[in-house]
Protein backbone atom coordinates (compact mmCIF):
# COMPACT_ATOMS: atom_id res chain seq x y z
CA UNK A 1 0.00 0.00 0.00
CA UNK A 2 1.16 3.45 -0.57
CA UNK A 3 2.67 5.07 2.18
CA UNK A 4 1.22 8.65 1.25
CA UNK A 5 -2.25 7.45 1.24
CA UNK A 6 -1.87 5.79 4.08
CA UNK A 7 -0.35 8.42 6.03
CA UNK A 8 -3.46 10.45 4.39
CA UNK A 9 -5.61 7.44 5.38
CA UNK A 10 -5.21 8.10 8.94
CA UNK A 11 -4.86 11.39 9.24
CA UNK A 12 -8.54 11.67 7.93
CA UNK A 13 -9.45 8.92 10.88
CA UNK A 14 -8.41 11.76 13.16
CA UNK A 15 -10.47 14.56 14.73
CA UNK A 16 -14.56 14.89 13.35
CA UNK A 17 -15.69 16.51 9.83
CA UNK A 18 -14.12 13.81 7.40
CA UNK A 19 -17.41 13.79 5.63
CA UNK A 20 -17.20 16.79 3.12
CA UNK A 21 -13.97 17.83 4.44
CA UNK A 22 -12.48 14.97 3.67
CA UNK A 23 -9.09 16.68 2.19
CA UNK A 24 -8.99 19.31 5.21
CA UNK A 25 -7.33 16.54 7.19
CA UNK A 26 -5.09 15.02 4.99
CA UNK A 27 -1.40 16.79 4.63
CA UNK A 28 -1.65 19.94 2.15
CA UNK A 29 0.46 17.88 -0.54
CA UNK A 30 -2.23 15.43 -0.77
CA UNK A 31 -5.02 17.72 -0.45
CA UNK A 32 -2.86 19.31 -3.54
CA UNK A 33 -3.12 15.87 -5.33
CA UNK A 34 -6.33 15.05 -4.81
CA UNK A 35 -7.63 18.42 -6.10
CA UNK A 36 -5.75 18.05 -9.25
CA UNK A 37 -6.60 14.67 -10.07
CA UNK A 38 -9.90 15.59 -9.82
CA UNK A 39 -9.53 18.78 -12.29
CA UNK A 40 -7.67 16.17 -14.72
CA UNK A 41 -10.24 13.99 -15.01
CA UNK A 42 -13.22 16.40 -15.78
CA UNK A 43 -10.70 17.37 -18.54
CA UNK A 44 -10.38 13.95 -19.79
CA UNK A 45 -14.77 13.06 -19.73
CA UNK A 46 -15.18 16.61 -20.69
CA UNK A 47 -13.52 17.69 -23.46
CA UNK A 48 -14.65 15.23 -25.51
CA UNK A 49 -17.89 16.10 -24.99
CA UNK A 50 -17.78 19.89 -25.37
CA UNK A 51 -15.51 18.81 -28.33
CA UNK A 52 -19.30 17.34 -29.61
CA UNK A 53 -21.17 20.39 -28.47
CA UNK A 54 -19.16 22.52 -30.66
CA UNK A 55 -19.89 19.96 -33.59
CA UNK A 56 -16.08 19.32 -33.77
CA UNK A 57 -16.89 15.85 -33.47
CA UNK A 58 -19.70 13.23 -34.05
CA UNK A 59 -22.41 13.42 -31.32
CA UNK A 60 -22.74 10.06 -29.84
CA UNK A 61 -25.65 10.14 -27.45
CA UNK A 62 -24.27 6.90 -25.01
CA UNK A 63 -20.86 9.23 -25.04
CA UNK A 64 -22.31 12.11 -23.61
CA UNK A 65 -24.45 10.79 -20.67
CA UNK A 66 -21.47 8.37 -19.55
CA UNK A 67 -19.22 10.80 -19.54
CA UNK A 68 -22.13 13.79 -18.18
CA UNK A 69 -22.47 11.20 -15.64
CA UNK A 70 -18.37 10.97 -14.14
CA UNK A 71 -18.26 14.83 -14.68
CA UNK A 72 -21.52 15.09 -12.38
CA UNK A 73 -19.52 12.99 -9.79
CA UNK A 74 -15.88 14.30 -10.29
CA UNK A 75 -16.96 18.51 -9.86
CA UNK A 76 -17.76 17.02 -6.29
CA UNK A 77 -14.00 16.10 -5.28
CA UNK A 78 -11.90 18.79 -5.50
CA UNK A 79 -13.28 21.66 -3.65
CA UNK A 80 -12.03 20.38 0.03
CA UNK A 81 -8.44 20.31 -1.59
CA UNK A 82 -8.27 24.41 -1.46
CA UNK A 83 -8.00 25.03 2.33
CA UNK A 84 -5.58 27.62 3.14
CA UNK A 85 -2.83 25.14 4.41
CA UNK A 86 -2.47 24.83 0.45
CA UNK A 87 -2.12 28.51 -0.23
CA UNK A 88 1.67 28.07 -0.40
CA UNK A 89 2.21 25.41 -2.95
CA UNK A 90 2.74 25.44 -6.47
CA UNK A 91 0.01 25.09 -8.40
CA UNK A 92 -2.22 27.07 -11.08
CA UNK A 93 -4.54 28.15 -8.20
CA UNK A 94 -4.96 31.96 -8.24
CA UNK A 95 -4.26 34.05 -4.90
CA UNK A 96 -8.42 34.95 -5.04
CA UNK A 97 -8.87 31.48 -4.32
CA UNK A 98 -7.61 32.15 -0.63
CA UNK A 99 -8.38 35.76 -0.51
CA UNK A 100 -12.43 35.67 -1.26
CA UNK A 101 -13.40 31.32 -0.77
CA UNK A 102 -16.51 33.09 -0.77
CA UNK A 103 -16.77 33.84 -4.41
CA UNK A 104 -14.61 30.50 -4.98
CA UNK A 105 -17.27 28.76 -3.42
CA UNK A 106 -19.66 30.13 -5.08
CA UNK A 107 -18.40 29.09 -8.71
CA UNK A 108 -17.93 25.35 -7.10
CA UNK A 109 -21.62 25.18 -6.17
CA UNK A 110 -22.60 26.71 -9.56
CA UNK A 111 -20.41 24.14 -11.31
CA UNK A 112 -22.21 21.62 -9.39
CA UNK A 113 -25.24 22.66 -10.01
CA UNK A 114 -24.78 23.15 -13.81
CA UNK A 115 -23.38 19.41 -14.00
CA UNK A 116 -25.92 18.16 -12.35
CA UNK A 117 -28.54 19.22 -14.56
CA UNK A 118 -26.08 17.87 -17.84
CA UNK A 119 -26.49 14.51 -16.28
CA UNK A 120 -29.86 14.81 -15.89
CA UNK A 121 -30.70 15.86 -19.18
CA UNK A 122 -27.48 13.86 -21.06
CA UNK A 123 -29.81 10.68 -19.78
CA UNK A 124 -32.87 11.87 -21.99
CA UNK A 125 -33.32 12.22 -25.62
CA UNK A 126 -32.90 16.10 -26.71
CA UNK A 127 -29.67 16.02 -28.77
CA UNK A 128 -30.22 20.22 -28.46
CA UNK A 129 -31.20 20.55 -25.23
CA UNK A 130 -28.19 18.59 -23.71
CA UNK A 131 -25.31 20.56 -26.07
CA UNK A 132 -26.56 23.71 -24.93
CA UNK A 133 -26.33 22.72 -21.06
CA UNK A 134 -22.41 20.73 -22.45
CA UNK A 135 -21.63 24.80 -23.41
CA UNK A 136 -23.31 26.07 -20.43
CA UNK A 137 -21.35 23.62 -18.14
CA UNK A 138 -18.50 25.21 -19.93
CA UNK A 139 -18.82 28.64 -19.39
CA UNK A 140 -18.59 28.05 -15.77
CA UNK A 141 -15.95 26.54 -16.06
CA UNK A 142 -14.07 29.23 -17.75
CA UNK A 143 -15.70 31.92 -16.06
CA UNK A 144 -14.36 30.50 -12.40
CA UNK A 145 -10.81 30.16 -14.15
CA UNK A 146 -10.75 33.56 -15.41
CA UNK A 147 -10.95 34.68 -11.91
CA UNK A 148 -9.40 31.67 -9.83
CA UNK A 149 -6.62 29.93 -12.27
CA UNK A 150 -3.89 31.02 -13.73
CA UNK A 151 -3.69 31.37 -17.52
CA UNK A 152 -2.33 27.74 -18.77
CA UNK B 1 -6.36 26.04 -21.29
CA UNK B 2 -3.72 23.44 -20.48
CA UNK B 3 -1.70 22.38 -23.87
CA UNK B 4 -1.56 18.98 -22.75
CA UNK B 5 -5.24 18.43 -22.37
CA UNK B 6 -5.58 20.40 -25.40
CA UNK B 7 -3.48 18.05 -27.02
CA UNK B 8 -5.13 15.15 -25.50
CA UNK B 9 -8.74 16.14 -26.26
CA UNK B 10 -7.52 17.05 -30.23
CA UNK B 11 -6.08 13.52 -30.01
CA UNK B 12 -10.07 12.34 -29.04
CA UNK B 13 -11.35 13.77 -31.17
CA UNK B 14 -9.76 11.86 -33.99
CA UNK B 15 -11.02 8.39 -34.93
CA UNK B 16 -13.53 6.63 -33.99
CA UNK B 17 -13.65 4.88 -30.31
CA UNK B 18 -13.87 7.76 -28.03
CA UNK B 19 -16.20 6.46 -25.84
CA UNK B 20 -15.54 3.42 -23.98
CA UNK B 21 -11.88 3.80 -24.69
CA UNK B 22 -11.05 7.61 -24.13
CA UNK B 23 -8.00 7.10 -23.06
CA UNK B 24 -6.64 4.99 -26.14
CA UNK B 25 -6.63 7.76 -28.68
CA UNK B 26 -4.42 10.30 -25.94
CA UNK B 27 -0.46 10.23 -25.30
CA UNK B 28 0.38 7.90 -23.74
CA UNK B 29 1.69 10.18 -20.84
CA UNK B 30 -1.80 11.45 -20.54
CA UNK B 31 -3.21 7.79 -20.02
CA UNK B 32 -0.97 7.46 -17.01
CA UNK B 33 -2.15 10.38 -15.90
CA UNK B 34 -5.64 9.91 -16.13
CA UNK B 35 -5.62 6.46 -14.75
CA UNK B 36 -3.58 7.43 -12.01
CA UNK B 37 -5.51 10.16 -10.75
CA UNK B 38 -8.41 7.80 -10.98
CA UNK B 39 -6.43 5.16 -8.58
CA UNK B 40 -5.50 8.18 -6.56
CA UNK B 41 -9.02 9.43 -5.52
CA UNK B 42 -10.56 5.97 -5.54
CA UNK B 43 -8.33 6.24 -2.36
CA UNK B 44 -9.25 9.93 -1.31
CA UNK B 45 -12.73 7.96 -0.96
CA UNK B 46 -12.15 4.21 -0.38
CA UNK B 47 -9.80 4.22 2.43
CA UNK B 48 -11.87 6.53 5.07
CA UNK B 49 -14.95 4.26 4.64
CA UNK B 50 -12.86 1.25 4.62
CA UNK B 51 -11.59 2.42 8.19
CA UNK B 52 -15.42 2.73 9.19
CA UNK B 53 -15.87 -1.12 8.05
CA UNK B 54 -12.73 -2.11 10.40
CA UNK B 55 -14.53 -0.22 13.01
CA UNK B 56 -11.12 2.26 13.15
CA UNK B 57 -13.53 5.07 13.18
CA UNK B 58 -17.28 5.86 14.08
CA UNK B 59 -19.43 4.60 11.01
CA UNK B 60 -20.94 7.50 8.98
CA UNK B 61 -24.13 6.19 7.31
CA UNK B 62 -24.20 9.96 5.03
CA UNK B 63 -20.38 9.86 4.51
CA UNK B 64 -20.77 6.24 3.28
CA UNK B 65 -23.17 6.82 1.08
CA UNK B 66 -21.74 9.81 -0.34
CA UNK B 67 -18.26 8.33 -0.93
CA UNK B 68 -19.70 4.50 -2.09
CA UNK B 69 -21.34 6.62 -4.77
CA UNK B 70 -18.11 8.56 -6.23
CA UNK B 71 -16.31 5.37 -5.90
CA UNK B 72 -18.72 3.69 -8.06
CA UNK B 73 -17.73 6.41 -10.37
CA UNK B 74 -14.28 6.01 -10.03
CA UNK B 75 -14.10 2.46 -10.48
CA UNK B 76 -14.96 2.93 -14.08
CA UNK B 77 -12.30 5.55 -15.13
CA UNK B 78 -8.78 3.60 -14.97
CA UNK B 79 -8.94 1.09 -17.34
CA UNK B 80 -8.79 2.76 -20.49
CA UNK B 81 -5.78 3.81 -19.61
CA UNK B 82 -3.96 0.16 -19.61
CA UNK B 83 -3.13 0.47 -23.33
CA UNK B 84 -0.13 -1.55 -24.87
CA UNK B 85 1.32 2.39 -25.33
CA UNK B 86 1.69 3.04 -21.68
CA UNK B 87 3.52 0.01 -21.39
CA UNK B 88 7.29 0.99 -20.92
CA UNK B 89 6.21 3.93 -18.71
CA UNK B 90 7.62 3.99 -15.12
CA UNK B 91 4.44 2.99 -13.01
CA UNK B 92 3.55 0.41 -10.49
CA UNK B 93 1.86 -1.51 -13.21
CA UNK B 94 3.21 -5.20 -13.28
CA UNK B 95 4.21 -6.72 -16.35
CA UNK B 96 0.80 -8.79 -15.99
CA UNK B 97 -1.21 -6.09 -16.76
CA UNK B 98 0.46 -6.00 -20.53
CA UNK B 99 0.87 -9.94 -20.79
CA UNK B 100 -2.29 -11.04 -19.15
CA UNK B 101 -4.65 -8.64 -19.82
CA UNK B 102 -7.72 -10.91 -20.04
CA UNK B 103 -7.49 -11.49 -16.40
CA UNK B 104 -6.43 -7.78 -15.80
CA UNK B 105 -9.79 -7.12 -17.51
CA UNK B 106 -11.37 -9.77 -14.95
CA UNK B 107 -10.44 -7.79 -11.73
CA UNK B 108 -11.64 -4.76 -13.35
CA UNK B 109 -15.11 -5.76 -14.18
CA UNK B 110 -15.28 -7.46 -10.84
CA UNK B 111 -14.34 -4.09 -9.05
CA UNK B 112 -17.46 -2.11 -10.70
CA UNK B 113 -19.52 -5.19 -10.09
CA UNK B 114 -19.11 -5.23 -6.28
CA UNK B 115 -18.73 -0.83 -6.19
CA UNK B 116 -22.17 -0.82 -8.18
CA UNK B 117 -23.77 -3.05 -5.14
CA UNK B 118 -21.96 -1.32 -2.45
CA UNK B 119 -23.05 1.96 -4.23
CA UNK B 120 -26.62 0.76 -3.67
CA UNK B 121 -26.38 -1.48 -0.24
CA UNK B 122 -24.73 2.03 1.05
CA UNK B 123 -27.80 4.12 0.26
CA UNK B 124 -29.63 1.91 1.85
CA UNK B 125 -30.13 1.87 5.74
CA UNK B 126 -28.62 -1.68 6.54
CA UNK B 127 -24.99 -1.01 8.16
CA UNK B 128 -24.07 -4.62 8.73
CA UNK B 129 -24.71 -5.45 5.21
CA UNK B 130 -22.92 -2.44 4.02
CA UNK B 131 -19.52 -2.82 6.14
CA UNK B 132 -19.33 -6.48 4.44
CA UNK B 133 -19.38 -5.37 1.31
CA UNK B 134 -16.91 -2.10 2.31
CA UNK B 135 -14.73 -5.23 2.77
CA UNK B 136 -15.78 -7.18 -0.07
CA UNK B 137 -14.34 -4.42 -2.51
CA UNK B 138 -11.24 -3.67 -0.56
CA UNK B 139 -10.83 -7.72 -1.09
CA UNK B 140 -11.07 -7.27 -4.61
CA UNK B 141 -8.67 -4.21 -4.90
CA UNK B 142 -5.98 -6.42 -2.63
CA UNK B 143 -6.70 -9.48 -4.99
CA UNK B 144 -5.92 -7.26 -8.13
CA UNK B 145 -3.03 -5.62 -6.42
CA UNK B 146 -1.50 -8.60 -5.71
CA UNK B 147 -1.19 -9.81 -9.26
CA UNK B 148 -0.92 -6.57 -11.10
CA UNK B 149 0.44 -3.89 -9.17
CA UNK B 150 4.01 -3.33 -7.85
CA UNK B 151 4.36 -3.90 -3.18
CA UNK B 152 4.25 -0.13 -2.11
Amino acid sequence: MNKRFLTAALALMVGAGYALTAGAQAKPEIQLKWRQAAMTLQGKYFYPIRAMAQGKIPYDANVVARNAGLVDALVKMPWDGFTPATKDLKSGALPAVYSDPAKFKEGADQLQSEASKLATLAKGGDEAATKAQILAVDKVCGNCHETFRERQ
